[in-house]
């Protein structure tokens, strides 16, 4: 007797559903289709420094479709998914509907604004490529436009960056414009002095980078303020618009703002009527499947996994790479008759960099910054890169940028092509 | 008796421009102010190479602030130029305005739909980074939405890819497309073979590449053919929409067009009350200077020079160098009490590449094809990328990419960066 070939439907391409799709690759067994609504995988770890100008958008992703081509079982199809149908056990996307004996549901995650969604136009947030072009976009926009203007409390305005949220993210991105303004730029204008510009990290709760120690934390905002950047505390902002941004009875005049405070599951979670936790991920079981579908998964940052802790898993890279793994596992255990292991969480630490030669790690309970923390970060993000194309260069061209910080990737790119405007008059219409 | 310093106003940080504030950089006796909308310098001959996806924008493009930072008297803005009023000297931009006692206009040219401006919207041509992310974004959705069809003849559209015009520009998409579908992205998809690919050249005189002789266009016609493109020639355009091209009563269904087939000068030069030619270009003296107005010059593909020629100097970047250097040295020649010299073309040949390791080479009388072509190609490319930047990496990286022809940046960027749909319920307004 021999089974028939399983339809395994994976849904988002990043670190949970690649890392299930490679080791589905030419099993015996199953037939894989992988759907994103991107042609490409995103190493997100790095794109804040996409975002800061160091690095270009094609040194930090990889078309999906060339990552999984030797894999013959697999196919890549770029399209948004915009349904499940549990009990048809179907995926509806814009362009095609597929059948699945399996699914993998790991869409991430996106910026949540608490809300208050119209802020999103006065502060990009940072997951796409997009974002990180329109990000870099604002930030050196900022810089010409002080360059330009004789009016002093306009240059203020526009040499004055908020970054909301005090995470890892917001970490990283205050400390790249610190270092920008300090070192990149520092000779590159006749009008202003971009060492004076006002770069300010406003945090709502009582400290930043709540998820590492005291300690370390502490460390980490002495490091940010030697790089110019401001930490507020406790400081919640309840205001924004283009021009600034308001913490309690303070009025903050800025040209750029960037948001780092908040995520939220892909919506799809939320569509199934399943349980889901307050950041819109679904409770998985312990095998990460979906109560009552054991033929559907949840991985990264779209599933909610509390079993044996007191915390859910974190929405950090090495998390996803793992379950996707999992879960892989469990689904080849499964068709080769073998019963499905509970999935159990390596804790590969947490990292965090501040600049060029700063960093907290903190390894269980291993916990250190300064330089060697920075160094760790490296090694990390090298190994990391290596494994997701297998490309040397990619590392190479990625370290050179990186031990050079002369953030070759300063370029302004505009959103519109056009040159001339639309025959019919109508507001430049999309092709 | 000091003579005071005199404000030379440079618009365009192109081959011209740029040149010119090189020679002008650090001298005494001029202030140097230059202009730009955009706040980077493109090394345009490779601009293609980005819309083929084999380079990121930031291997081709370097900010002009920091080309320049070394030289103390030179301001670089960016900022659009609006108009110049030749009475008062003065440039008007939109935010704002600069006196001139000398004035530079090397604004380049951008494409020309000869009357037809409603086709740029299904037929983008290539002239800044803008444009080159668009066509690579068009050319890769397309090969990503005839995988996901399952409809014979729209997937027949869908990998069909039409360039219209035979100059170097068709010439090389052409070229790179029928490359990338044969080497490139052979072994990527699954429904659909990349090789089948149908790559149309569609040039409306004679033959292709008018600017080259005879043979030399004949063996660029062969190698095209054997990358699978097909030349037709005396085939001028008469329609155009989104679904494909008319060409006389033929109809092609292509859901790729890319237009490659004419250029017009920026319009400032129109507006300026000169002569200019159909090309509109300012008909210059003998020292680039504008009749009647010689403090006023103009370089590069603004510029219609015709003196001791047959028919005017044509738009290439050795042209616009060459000019923008003999400006500023006539400007400091002026200066210091000298007469200006009227200037001189020193020709450097024509080069264009079909793929990977082919090319024709015409200088003067030495006209040859093939891989020892390719090779001059390569070297005079290498050595003026140097030039431009004085960074080897920039070099080494676009070596890299180039003889592993990987075509690392195959990235589909989209134009949204936004998730949430702005409040007011109004079609997402910029920011």
């Amino acid at each position: 007797m021999t089974t028939p070939t399983k339809d395994v439907v994976i849904v988002g391409g990043g670190f949970a559903g690649l890392n299930a799709a490679k080791m589905l690759g030419n099993q015996a067994g199953v037939r894989v289709t992988l759907v994103d609504r991107h042609n490409h995988h995103l190493f997100q770890p790095l794109l804040y420094q996409v975002a800061m100008a160091a690095l270009s958008p094609a040194e930090i992703a990889a078309p999906i479709r060339h990552i999984l081509a030797k894999y013959r079982n697999i196919t890549v199809l770029q399209d948004e998914v915009t349904a499940i149908d549990l009990v048809a056990r179907q995926m509806v996307a814009k362009e095609c509907t597929l059948p699945y004996d399996y699914l993998l549901l790991a869409c991430g995650a996106r910026h949540s604004y608490f809300g208050h969604e119209e802020w999103e136009e006065f502060a990009p947030g940072l997951k796409t490529i997009e974002q990180a072009t329109e990000i870099r976009r604002r930030v050196l926009t900022a810089f010409e436009a002080a360059e330009r203007t004789a009016n002093p409390s306009e240059q203020r305005r526009h040499l004055t960056f908020v970054i909301v949220g005090g995470g890892p993210t917001g970490v990283e991105l205050a400390g790249a414009i610190g270092e920008m303004s300090r070192y990149t730029l520092a000779q590159d204008f006749r009008n202003i002095n971009p060492k004076l510009a006002r770069i300010i990290l406003i945090e709502a709760g009582p400290r930043i980078l709540p998820s590492f120690g005291d300690a370390l934390a502490g460390e980490a905002t002495r490091d940010l303020e030697q790089l110019g950047v401001q930490v507020w505390t406790s400081s919640p902002v309840t205001g924004m618009d283009r021009d600034g941004v308001q913490v309690g009875r303070e009025r903050v005049e800025a040209s750029t703002i960037l948001w780092a405070a908040g995520v939220t599951a892909a919506s799809l979670g939320r569509q199934l009527g399943v349980a889901t936790d307050r950041l819109g991920r679904i409770v998985v079981e312990p095998d990460l499947s979906l109560p009552n579908h054991p033929e559907v998964f949840a991985a990264g940052d779209q599933a909610c996994f509390t079993h044996g802790r007191s915390t859910p898993l974190p929405g950090l890279a090495p998390v996803a790479l793992q379950q996707g793994r999992a879960i892989a596992e469990n689904i080849l255990r499964e068709i080769a008759g073998f019963t499905r292991q509970p999935f159990q969480y390596h804790d590969k630490g947490q990292l965090a960099t501040i600049g060029r030669s700063k960093a907290i790690v903190e390894i269980g309970r291993l916990r250190f910054g300064g330089f060697f923390a920075w160094a760790t970060w490296l090694v990390v993000h090298i190994y990391y890169l290596i494994g997701f194309e297998n490309r040397l260069s990619v590392t190479m061209r990625w370290a050179w940028s990186f031990f050079n910080f002369r953030r070759g990737a300063r370029l302004i790119v505009n959103k519109e092509w056009r040159f001339y405007p639309p025959a019919n008059g109508k507001k430049r219409p999309g092709p």
